[in-house]
């Protein structure tokens, strides 16, 4: 249950040094590696002559060679040599259009001719001075939809991240779900609060007093197909909330990438980007330690989730308001698969 | 293949104590946790919200809240709240009739109206100052069956535990298997022979010559659909056997409830209750690790077995005279089972 | 995929020893023993009586017991004794022709009637002072085909065993294949070249000095259904190849039994046999310990193959020349199977 004709963030720059790089991604093994530009090529990570995983072998002047008998593939999966034969008359190996960009590497794995680089969701604070970034990858056993239902339903901060961003005030303010610009948008607004540990964590080091009261944000935007940004924050209370100027306020994007890498297996790239003191290395690195302990609390919840409805396929739950953002991305990605059919 | 209208142990009473207790019992997820009377209550581990495992949630006020979004559910599965939300409009969690009696925790995983209280078998030894008890549980990866068949045919002590209770005379005396009172009971008496290690060390802690001959006795009673209690002991020679006075013998029952977990799984809860110095704890601590040990001995030997006839499941095997108990235990299984449809 | 009416070897000669052991082997659980003769027996895995692993048994008298209740089988899987009943009425165990031969134990898995011994492939080595041999076993998670068709195309040795006995000069020489004496036969002679690091080292143990250049040779036999012998060696260049005298030379047989477990698991018995310095038994240690380096290379590409090809089973792979001696491999073992039905 998910597109192909779609950009997914397989892996992030880093990840992709001078070595073959192996991940599935939409039930499909891939080789990822640098050619000799340093340009990101991603292969199907199986050669056709005995089916070897190629992500075994080697890098040869920026082509891939297989480790089992030298076979060596160009870009574009065409076989450029093999000591002995004649690689014209040896299949090509599956090829996908990759995109570095953002620090992410971007795979489609549907149809080659339509993949659109434009497409790639704009990531405004990559390479720009104002903003800072730091995030990291999970290998979580659930459907990828999952996540992107939890994270379109900000309730759970509650319960699940009690002791970090979870306060009373979430569930007793209403979420509003709506579509802007195109794009599923659930927001929720607690307004005369006093903020949870992180945010009075982050407000301290913006220079704002922890202990005064203030207006706080959460707006998840669903980009499909596996894209949740959010953007969220505090700001001193009557300031104007996530329009007040910026020395009353604390704001970040939360990123999440949800990549399906089989119907019940996901990638999830996660980070944040802030938009205070972004030249600030120890805070960013506090931010992410923080971040990542937070979000390996979802990771048993959802895989316990996973089992119960594998366990229990035939079993109808219930959608309550706040589920309506999560519902809504579902339909959205529902007819995405039907368009492609 | 196991009845689903009868109470099996679920748990000890130990094990329930102040958090959400998981426990799969006849292929259904459970949890089990205490009300603020401190009764057990025993509830689907589904949350009918969006499926996740209650058992990862927490008590508050003595009702189950889920740890995902909050929805409260009460003794009887009714949603009693969740934030933001009419409880009403949520439907119930599935829940199980359950009753904590004689330190053990029974479900009833069939149609409700049925449980009947009184169908719990009475333990004797329960909260009575001539007896002691200890026991333990463990969890085998076999068809709830084998381990029926492996108590209802003691014939195995010789070969499985030959170094505590097993002794070539149990294969050389003949079992009968008959129904008694209603219930299938296989019988094996030794007489005039050597104690063997483990009721030596019984004589010796209630003060008889380990040295001298004895009558030996197994009497296995099958208690449909999950329990074997065996009559064991011995007495001095020519004293009366199992009916000898209590300075000349001694005498425990052995205690065992198999609960299916799955078709090839069962959690299996075993024990001694013995009516020889019930005061002396060291001697408690002694018969239960030295059982703990036995009964270890047996967990290989049926987990083999569950491999090999998973393995060839249309082989036939054979029924020999001391299979008579098992066999007959399968029968009265087989008519509940029948009956239930 | 595998033929049945043929010897494989199940076990090395001291792999049999006082006790009972288990293995799989083509799809059936096997209990090998030595009776009190000390020949091997090889009974099915599964008492008649209750399906218990005989193998978790033990020996009396040279005859196997099962562990569970007694029954003791002889050597063609007939009942010998149960404490109490008649082994006359309990159905026998299945068994299966067994030979220990060359320090091997051989079973026939399909009709016992066909089981002819001088079927067996000779082992000139085996008890020849002028040969020394060491090799081990290996459980590998792929099918017994590709193991196959590694070893009659080594022109892999290049990808896989780079640092040992790879060199340039592989891929560049042609390959033959061909019919020899009724079996497939493919052979790689390399003039004039530089002996890589394995061979240098043979040299060296041989009086040989080991920075001349050599005639270096491989012909790969495969003697179905599971066996591949490899004579191999190096020669000083224009002395005869391996024809030259045996002062000239350094000469190897390498040993390669493959014996199905599963469809998609095998065991491999490897090892090397050689005819220089038969009484050096550091040699002897020291070409051990490298051969079993230079094959775990091995066991990843061929696992990573299986789990390829068990993804995408319908995908069909390309027959190159270097692939010939493989692909008749299958052709043979095919037709085995096809003779059996």
């Amino acid at each position: 249950m998910f597109p192909k004709n779609a950009w997914y963030v397989a892996a992030t720059s880093e990840e992709i040094k001078d070595k073959p790089f192996a991940r599935e991604v939409c039930l499909t093994n891939i080789v990822f590696y640098r050619n000799k530009e340093g340009k990101v090529i991603a292969l199907e990570d199986f050669c056709t002559h005995r089916g070897a995983a190629m992500s075994l072998g080697y890098i040869e002047d920026g082509d891939l060679v297989c480790g089992y008998h030298g076979l060596k593939a160009g870009c574009k999966g065409k076989i450029i040599e093999m000591p002995g034969q004649d690689p014209k008359k040896i299949p090509c190996l599956g090829y996908f259009p990759v995109v570095e960009k953002y620090g992410f590497i971007w795979i489609w794995p549907g149809k080659k001719e339509n993949a659109d680089e434009s497409l790639i969701p704009h990531l405004e604070w990559h390479d720009n001075p104002e903003w800072a970034y730091a995030g990291g990858v999970f290998d979580i056993k659930c459907d990828y939809r999952f996540m992107i239902d939890n994270l379109m339903d900000l309730t759970h901060e509650k319960y699940v991240h009690g002791s970090s961003i979870g306060q009373e005030e979430i569930d007793e303010s209403p979420v509003t779900t709506e579509f802007e610009d195109g794009f599923v948008v659930t927001s929720r607004y607690m307004n005369d609060i006093e903020a949870p540990p992180f945010w009075q964590m982050c407000m301290k080091h913006n220079n704002l007093d922890p202990s005064k009261k203030v207006d706080r944000w959460q707006k998840s935007k669903f980009v499909p197909p596996g894209a949740v940004l959010i953007d969220v924050g505090v700001a001193l209370k009557d300031k104007g909330g996530k329009d007040a100027p910026k020395e009353d306020k604390v704001r970040c994007t939360v990123v999440d990438f949800m990549t399906p890498q089989s119907e019940t297996s996901m990638w999830y790239f996660w980070g944040m980007a802030r938009s205070f003191k972004p030249e600030d290395n120890q805070l960013t690195q506090d931010i992410l330690k923080g971040q990542g302990g937070i979000f390996e609390e979802d990771l048993e919840v959802l895989e316990f989730q996973q089992k119960n409805l594998e366990k229990f396929p035939n079993r109808s739950l219930i959608s309550l308001d706040i589920d309506a953002g999560g519902k809504l991305a579902r339909r959205v990605l529902k007819q995405m698969i039907k368009e492609e059919d």
